[in-house]
């Protein structure tokens, strides 16, 4: 059975200038792996309404999962909560519950609630909250969507709510063989592994730093046993390339 | 004058996976911010044709500059150029000058050019070639994308190669006014500073480290003189925030 398919989307003005180089991404790439659900898209677009609205919903209908990245502090440049409101034409406000939870953080630490700040209590109808341990301000799942903040560790512990209410797949197995060949060696070869071995994916990443040059071939698979074989299929194939 | 829009197609399995964080779109962001091209969107979509293919096509009609990263190599996996060919209809084969190219660098290293290499020299018909200084191997412009290899060393050198054909727009200049105050307090006076610099982006970035928070406060423009009147103003309003 295929596993469960998901998609990112990230908020990201910051990115796309190259100011700062993505975390999250990367982030949930690697816990998604470990729970079995297969992250087979990410999106990354400004903070501009339409591309926003547009974005969420071509990946919400497409994926299983959506999992978003960023603009939803207080600020007049987070705008993600509207968004994703809008684009599945739900109503959107401040809500009590939310609300509840900014109150009781700002009181513990005598700060004041106020408008700019309570926008982060602003929810859509019928979204579920995400738990923010960390800055007390949360997510939250809407449909398939799951809304979460930017700063990264904010951003993982939100991450660490939400999976557990997810259904994983079987988790994919990796395996990496590096070969000190050119790619343009290893491809015919390769090409045979995968005829023999239809259920592990290969995948072949060339390297070169500081004069060697080969290629990772990455074997994927949720079978251990199956994996092994195609490790030592790799082996046999370039055993005088393998360090 | 808007500035030329931009936006970059990832092909990462890799990525996607969690096994290699990208650094090829934090790369191409910081140099198109360079020269002035307004980076709106990025995509990683996994080695499948059909989503390769509709990404493609989705992004050419949008944008005016596409930029690829990956599948180009001798291997199985890649696949790429095929499907930038079948996105707009272009026939795709071993084209002549490219094989040249690839033949030359193989006498040079005694090595045979054999029917993976060869692969590499799959180029659509009217597409011109992308130099590739360091593995000979080129990529391609097609219409209006630019199609270069995955492997950051040798992307970044195509970069070079194609940035200087394309027309910028006004470089987008940057300055980072670091407020150690919480966002909720920053957000109601920052939404003043937007609206009377109209022709000035704001944007605020949140950060939180050993137990230092506040918010990077990052406003871009292309006109110096607008731009430096913007930080005043933002000192002038959080003067007792700013170290």
């Amino acid at each position: 059975m295929a596993n469960p398919t998901a998609a990112m989307l990230v908020i990201g003005d910051e990115i796309l200038s190259g100011r700062t180089r993505d975390a999250n991404m990367h982030f949930l790439a690697g816990e998604l792996t470990k729970v079995g659900i297969d992250l087979q898209e990410v999106r990354i677009v400004s903070d501009m309404r339409g591309a926003i609205i547009a974005a969420v919903r071509a990946l919400a209908e497409r994926y299983e999962s959506v999992f978003t990245s960023g603009g939803i502090g207080p600020t007049h440049d987070d705008i993600t909560a509207d968004c994703i409101a809008e684009a599945f034409g739900q109503h959107i406000d401040v809500r009590d519950d939310a609300r509840a939870i900014l109150q009781a953080l700002y009181d513990r630490n005598g700060q004041t609630l106020n408008a700019a700040r309570l926008r982060m209590a602003r929810i859509p109808d019928t979204a579920t909250l995400i738990e923010n341990p960390l800055s007390a301000a949360p997510g939250f799942t809407l449909e398939n969507v799951h809304v979460m903040a930017g700063v990264p560790s904010i951003f993982q512990a939100m991450v660490a709510s939400v999976l557990p209410t997810l259904t994983g797949g079987a988790p994919v197995l990796s395996e990496t063989v590096r070969v000190h060949l050119g790619e343009g060696d290893i491809a015919g070869p390769l090409s045979d592994a995968v005829a023999v071995f239809p259920d592990v994916s290969f995948g072949s990443y060339p390297f070169q730093k500081d004069g060697v040059f080969g290629a990772n071939v990455v074997v994927r698979g949720s079978d251990a046993d199956r994996l092994a074989a195609a490790v030592a299929h790799l082996h046999g194939l370039f055993a005088e390339a393998i360090a």
